[in-house]
């Protein structure tokens, strides 16, 4: 192939259906494979089920129950469901097409229902898990990595911070167990060595001598209040609150790191954050990055992060780092050439057209290139195919930098690995789930194998999104309506990291941040399930808060660029948004971006005259 | 439809595909109903993908590389799959067929790809799990409870073990909030109050002190060490020592509760661990009791131990009561009539005969019967759709006792649950995960509208299996085998409480027990993936191996009678068992079953003959 001749028109169903007729031709061809592979299984065996058992009453009216039970998800389905297969129409959540080869592989594998728990019960799929685990790692520049396919984002953190917790409290068990392995450090020395020099001891004790080690960390029960404090964005996802909950090192531990006015992690505070717990003889258990935030697309500077961590090396202060990538790590894909090695960031643009993966002029900042660059050199890193990786749900993942750590959470003697070379024996033992399906596996595998995960697959799907979300956020820019007189003005939050645009509606003039609020609110209203049918609604979109609690003052730059006073920002306490995942790989060129900008366009018009006419 | 009208055979793809014509023209339908919606969906909007861009070499390129692509995965899974749709000659892990309304239903909604983690991006299959969650909660018993899709039952154990860590911590949180609730109660009271009585109090305080309990209960990350043991049968499930270590209380805590030589919970021994534990001032974190256990098929005692339970809380000793019914959780249909009401014991037989549960004389005995009974009466119940439901992986469940404890666990304030009548706005925020495919609650839907769980429906596919193990045990019961002159005996390990039949083949005469593990241990290589070709293997099985570290002398009664002495026993340490759960729903006619027991004894003395020929 070319190097432009990967066509995304080819690998969706279609927001129209236009590739229905493929779809079902190969539908219809894995099906009778399938089929065929269960009538020539033993062909010895008579059929259990005869042509006289089919005449039955029973077997009729059972028929005739499970196609009106059908019938009726059928119409459940078709009556209240979110029509984002639209080219342009539905810009909210993180949903849009998924990848037919993605679906088709799924409802292929799942006619086998294989579990990926263990080996034995599903050697195809648990080989291709196996392969998807190692994909993730390359992908994200985990070099000496591993990688799984988890259930969702949030059990990916939850698995991410078990890692942590568990490696953290190592040292104090080794110091129990092999005390000559550490000899001379301090409990805070212990509480702050590197990851590596923690697994290069584990890999010179005895097996039975790991087997103590591990029975007297964390997983003990024991210690975890000496671990230290869990970092997270300020703008915390709930799920990391979940997790720390879960984990058993408590709410009281998370404490929030500041972000700036583009919703990044301030670093500089982060550094005064770690220094001062230091100072107090606090360990820092983890810090978590978000390369990609839920509700900003916020890309954290995981580079100056990582580095921050070099420095305070020296000075003896080491932290664990979670990249909660679940958004944004397929975006990783769009820095790497044909070999997966990341590109320089000077050649993005070249590289860029020689791929055609821009329509138009499109420029990816180099700190958040830095940033996705960085991933490498952390300890996990959670990445979700059923987000950019355009994958049917649940499809989550997790990858971590060193694969000697799996051994920290697993609960089978480490022999076991030997006996299998291709993959686990036994998954269920070095993860926090335990039966998943197969059909995962190979939906995830089908696409990583039709797009590389790299500038010639899935940087081009990623490309189509993020000039899709420029367009998008350049449309809002200059957007105003003129509503029965009264002037409505959209204004974009920030130019975002990556392709989720947020914007609000003012009346202009307006200084009522609670008008404004409610105003936004009920365009939410009007613009999603609360009001009537979503198939005949003509422009959907989701909506979010920030408030003060969770967001501090850094929303206010934002609302004072919109003529709300420090006061008043105060008072009301918070900032209805309106949100834009924009996944759609259609909007990437001038003649369907026209034509649904226009009918979006006309749409919030006519929803502004519900509301304010 | 009359009493016996269900004919299950009308519900499987088939072993040899009898019923692909239907399942196709079935799946096509659905296909079409999608395709239709996407075509029909604001037909204003001209489709994106022209006819013109399917003419283009890189449209063509693409769909090649998918098909191609596909075919690997189609080979792959033709190449290393278990053949467990055969209708006898895979009889190992719990995987048989699953249910085609099942398979249907989540290839159709897959389409839609809703995620019911909102209610907003999912409406349609949201309102389908919270009616599957009433399912849960109406067939397991629990008459004010509630229930959920979990990913899987290792995730459904550490979230029963998250609700009962957290609910027991709650009497320290609430006197330290409102002390006047509790006034004048010992630590001792506070860890030993029953659940309601805990529930009782937080309806009776105000949100905010809601809020500020909940923070200083066991999720802030303090008192996790007073909360005391979490009792699990001595075969531990791994699960449990993984769900221990999550979540933070750690393996010290757990401690093994002895089974019987039937492998069931010893409730005497329980009493008195408890009492024993108690009277060093040592709370009960709480008590697991397995229903269905996945190496025995073993039914814990439940109505024991919850009589136990009322005993003791005469004498201020409580406890949570967890059952892991993530195999035996849809077997309690077979016990409930058509108003979903429990039958009477003494009904059982004439109502089997009435509805057509048996084709022989299959007996469930009284002690089953009322385990199964009392599980309403447990706070929390695992229950797994993708076991005994016959839904596709992954499919888990949880049911609650009380729906008011899913605000114990839930990151929102309480005012949140009355926007949404019919199904929570964010069930993200009540449970352990966080996206979840919306398509696995319209499989399990589909299901159990086809199936109603009780005798009419899913009490015909549980008996199917129940009379199928029996007759499987029964067979294994009288064979011997002449393997050139030797002769080899199989004996089965107990008569099994539910569908899980062990064996071992033994040559007679053979006092050593390492022989004897050698010879299974050989077998199941000769019976599974271990060997060559899967698809030409002409019978599967699993195995797993008794050792005295996880069962003590529990099997000592069994390799006894095999004629070991207790000294061998003790030296070996171990018995290597086969393991069939018997899932298939075909085996339960006399033709059927003599044809494959047939084949299965032939299948068996050829691999014996390669192994000791």
């Amino acid at each position: 192939m070319s190097k432009d001749s990967m066509d995304l028109k080819a690998l969706f169903i279609g927001d129209k259906g236009e590739n229905a007729d493929l779809y079902k031709d190969m539908l219809n061809k894995l099906v009778d494979e399938h089929v065929g592979w269960r009538q020539n299984y033993m062909p010895q065996d008579m059929p259990v089920i005869s042509e006289e058992d089919k005449q039955t009453e029973g077997y009729a009216s059972s028929v005739n129950k499970m196609k009106s039970v059908l019938d009726e998800v059928s119409s459940k389905l078709r009556s209240e469901s979110v029509p984002w297969h639209t080219a342009g129409r539905y810009l909210g959540h993180m949903n849009t097409e998924t990848l037919m080869p993605a679906i088709l592989a799924y409802q292929f594998a799942m006619l086998w229902n294989g579990n990926n728990v263990a080996y034995e019960s599903s050697p195809a799929t648990s080989q291709m898990e196996e392969e998807v685990g190692a994909d993730f790692a390359q992908l994200l520049g985990l070099k000496d990595g591993w990688g799984h396919i988890v259930a969702d984002g949030s059990l990916a953190n939850l698995e991410g911070l078990w890692y942590a917790r568990n490696m953290k409290s190592l040292p104090l068990a080794i110091s129990e167990v092999v005390p000559e392995k550490v000899y001379g450090m301090s409990e805070w020395e212990l509480l702050n060595m590197r990851m590596e020099d923690i697994l290069d001891i584990l890999d010179n004790v005895t097996d039975e001598q790991i087997d103590e080690i591990k029975s007297k960390s964390a997983r003990s029960g024991k210690n975890l209040s000496k671990l230290g404090k869990w970092l997270v964005p300020q703008t915390k996802h709930y799920s990391w609150l979940k997790a720390a909950d879960i984990i058993g090192i408590g709410l009281d531990q998370v404490v929030p790191i500041p972000v700036d006015s583009s919703y990044r992690i301030d670093v500089k505070e982060l550094e005064s954050l770690v220094r001062s717990l230091a100072a107090d003889k606090t360990p820092i258990l983890g810090v978590v990055g978000v390369v990609g935030s839920t509700e900003e697309g916020a890309v954290d500077p995981i580079h100056e992060i990582v580095k921050l961590r070099e420095k305070l090396a020296k000075e003896k202060i080491y932290f664990y780092i979670h990249v909660d990538a679940a958004y944004g790590g397929y975006a990783r894909s769009i820095f790497l050439d044909e070999n997966n090695e990341v590109i320089p960031y000077e050649k993005l643009k070249e590289t860029y057209k020689e791929y055609n993966i821009f329509n138009s002029d499109v420029t990816i900042s180099r700190d958040v290139y830095d940033s996705f660059v960085a991933i490498g050199d952390c300890e996990s890193v959670t990445i979700d195919p059923h987000k950019m990786g355009y994958i049917p749900y649940s499809a989550g993942g997790i990858g971590i930098k060193d694969i000697r750590m799996r051994n920290i959470i697993s609960y089978f003697a480490t022999y076991v690995f030997e006996k299998n070379s291709v993959a686990p024996s036994m998954l269920g033992a070095y993860i926090l789930e335990g039966s998943k399906a197969g059909a995962t596996a190979a939906a995830v595998w089908a696409a990583h194998h039709v797009l590389p995960l790299n500038v010639s697959g899935y940087g081009k799907l990623i490309g189509a999104s993020i000039e899709s979300a420029t367009r998008f956020y350049n449309f809002l820019s200059d957007l105003e309506f003129n509503v029965n007189g009264r002037k409505v003005k959209v204004t974009p939050l920030i130019n975002p990291d990556f392709n989720m645009v947020d914007y609000t509606f003012n009346e202009v003039g307006n200084t009522d941040l609670t008008v404004m609020n409610k105003l936004n609110h009920d365009f939410y209203d009007q613009a999603s399930f609360v009001t009537g049918s979503l198939y005949s609604n003509e422009f959907m979109t989701s909506h979010t808060d920030f408030a003060i609690p969770d967001y501090g003052n850094s929303p206010f730059k934002y609302v004072s660029g919109l003529g709300f006073s420090k006061e008043e920002w105060e008072k009301v306490g918070k900032v209805t948004i309106l949100r834009s995942s924009v996944m759609t790989p259609y909007l990437n060129n001038d003649k369907v971006a026209d034509e649904y900008f226009n009918k979006i366009k006309s749409a919030m018009k006519s929803k502004l005259e519900n509301i304010l006419g």
